[in-house]
């Protein structure tokens, strides 16, 4: 099988990474803006080839689109626009409602598969892409139903071969959990960030003291704006709504402290406590 | 050297492993109000024997105090009363001023060293002890000037055995870099668990769709009560400072989505970024 994937970064070239080592493809071209990614894959062995997007379309059995969601949902039309009934096309976005609502009336659409692996670093670039990545996680597949049985199949091949176990969700429900599971975590650890760089001004301080604690908490505020800010327009109404539920829970610490009411921060700790059970199942 | 540790737990688990590694000591005694501590710390070869406080201490060159910071606080100033002009004491808690200034009249003052070792887990107990924990961490001493010159180079030879570099500090700056760099850390994470607890009932889905990603951001929330709330008790104003930073720079996040200026979101993510260069030193 021939691949086209367009991005050739943390999540399209850890996919080629991983399809290559599992014999799935045996071509890969890479299809970006950025031509340094591009030669940098090639070095890596993630891609074979760098193509323009008509070549890259007209040459490969399937087509994944790994870039930002807000430049996913502008170039899927335009790539639907281009394959035949034979070629598949799949993305790997954090927003689904949108991606899935900009085609709804394509008359390609059932060639298309959305898709969204839950996994991800806080880096980017080819240079940070590894094979394992996906390895164990969730593959969340959105609106099957909208999506040709043979497609959704290439799809599901993909699926196993990344060793993701797929869930089916619809693309609504998805764009709402991941803004509870995911979503808030990155504007928490942005927040975080910058509270830290506002108030402690001696950044020798924070260097040396940084505990690994500290380093997890706010890992995720490395993350870049290019992924992110497109992430957050898309889902809008849902990040703000948990985000206002993340202010008010913060505000019941607040409130406590102030009032030295500490049976109740205890009560709210022992509640946040309970996560351990839910993630360490 | 012979060593009694009152609290056999993650961290005081942990220095006695590596002290026994280093052959800084042949002999560890183990103080605990909690019976199956002490004797998985046996089994652990973490400890040599359980003993009470008074034959732990009459027994030992040092004695390391390593439970919560309010029973810490109560218990030294009886560990003072118990030890002679040749024994040194110190403390690993991570609060300072309190338990500095609960002793600051005691008339053997000088023989204790108020230390903080800036490494922990979300785990507890004796089992969750690990002999490399602290190496290459910072190893924070208050108040050197208040303790004696034979006293503090024990603990300095202690720091250097667990490789840590130590760093020199008054109690009350110690405090407020803290609650910067890690007591609000956990509130965050605690507060961003009980968001997700709160928003998402389907408790499969967390457990399903959990990134690693979130897995970081939530990590500390798994951290017990037993210990954070007297941290933030002897902390609170400061904790209270940084924690009202922290509900103003989500709430420009929020203000932001509300009125769609992406421009600012993008704007606060490049500062938050600054933390990568800070951290990656």
């Amino acid at each position: 099988m021939k691949i086209s994937i367009i991005g050739i970064g943390l999540i399209g070239g850890s996919i080629a990474l991983k399809l290559k080592q599992k014999n799935v493809t045996d071509f890969v071209y890479g299809i970006d803006n950025n031509i340094e990614n591009l030669n940098e894959a090639i070095l890596l062995n993630i891609i074979n080839e760098k193509a323009d997007l008509e070549t890259g379309i007209k040459n490969s059995d399937l087509i994944i689109i790994a870039i930002p969601v807000d430049s996913a949902r502008k170039i899927l039309p335009k790539v639907l626009d281009l394959i035949s009934d034979k070629q598949t096309v799949m993305d790997v976005g954090s927003t689904k409602y949108g991606i899935v609502n900009s085609v709804k009336d394509h008359p390609k659409r059932d060639r298309f598969v959305a898709f969204h692996p839950m996994w991800g670093t806080e880096n980017h670039g080819p240079k940070s892409a590894i094979a394992e990545s996906f390895s164990g996680k969730a593959g969340v597949i959105c609106n099957r139903e909208e999506s040709a049985e043979d497609a959704l199949q290439i799809v599901e091949n993909i699926v196993k071969n990344l060793e993701m176990h797929p869930i089916y969700m619809n693309a609504e429900d998805h764009d709402v959990h991941t803004a509870y599971i995911s979503h808030i975590s990155h504007i928490t650890s942005y927040a975080l960030a910058n509270t830290v760089l506002e108030k402690e001004k001696e950044e020798d301080t924070i260097f040396q003291l940084a505990s690994s604690g500290f380093s997890s908490t706010v890992r995720l505020a490395k993350s870049h704006p290019e992924m992110w800010v497109p992430i957050f327009k898309q889902n809008k109404e849902n990040v703000l709504d948990v985000l206002n539920e993340h202010i008010t829970q913060l505000r019941k610490f607040k409130s406590a402290l102030e009032k030295d009411n500490f049976e109740y921060i205890e009560e709210l700790i022992h509640n946040a406590n309970k996560i351990r059970g839910i993630l360490d199942k």
